[in-house]
């Protein structure tokens, strides 16, 4: 049984996210936002629908929650994403100096800890490995269907 | 004089983008895209009219010449921008696998090459210095006056 408001439980709700990106053969990646144990925005993977790289799900889901807010920053946020981040959405957390991060799976040919380690504000908390094994293997079950 | 078609002249229409940003209130980096000697792009900072981190000027005209092109890749276009792009903002230039970069001022402190150097497509050519004392004036001119 997974526990309301634990990080098992939010990431869930990134994963169905991921899922929805998944069946409209988008890259499987989704993320929410959380105040308050509220989720305030969602979003998922849209580069394909929408011919734009920018679409990540991590930058939807940072410009629908500050939209819902109505101030740049996520200092009380934290945002639950399937996927470690890429170089982009990690800079885009940092600017927005979001509270905390979690991901699931990790992104070794991607994933900012590699490219840009620094690139996440200095204050954000960031837990990985969350729902691992589910997040990887939705990926590797889209890359395999495309092959 | 400045010549048509020369990084100095689609810098000055950069710059231009920037000297609005100025007037709006914004941190003044304004960008265009250039494909095959057009503009096919041109945006300015709005992070603080649309409460938005991801609002940069390379983030909007990225998505904004894709959006033209109809396809997800700026392969042949050049980006000119008035400041050294951010991580976030070189992350999406490198998803766009963009063929070149110009920027003007450098950004010592939130630049690319410091916290992200390998964000960029590996095959993008990037020219740095194009007008920068005009760019970093400009920007200089915007703190004095909000200080």
């Amino acid at each position: 049984m997974i526990e309301p408001f634990s990080d098992e439980y939010f990431m869930k709700r990134a994963f169905a996210e991921a899922v929805q990106a998944f069946s409209e053969g988008e890259i499987p990646v989704g993320a929410v936002v959380v105040a308050n144990n509220k989720i305030i925005a969602r979003a998922h993977n849209l580069t394909e629908t929408l011919n734009d790289v920018t679409a990540h799900a991590e930058m939807q889901a940072i410009t629908a929650a500050t939209n819902l807010l109505g101030g740049k920053y996520l200092n009380d946020c934290t945002l639950y994403v399937t996927l470690e981040p890429c170089v982009m959405c990690a800079g885009a957390l940092g600017w927005a100096q979001t509270g905390r991060v979690v991901y699931g799976a990790s992104d070794s040919k991607r994933g900012f800890r590699k490219f840009a380690p620094d690139a996440l504000h200095p204050k954000t908390e960031i837990t990985g490995g969350v729902l691992e094994t589910e997040c990887a293997e939705l990926m590797q079950d889209f890359f395999k269907n495309k092959r």
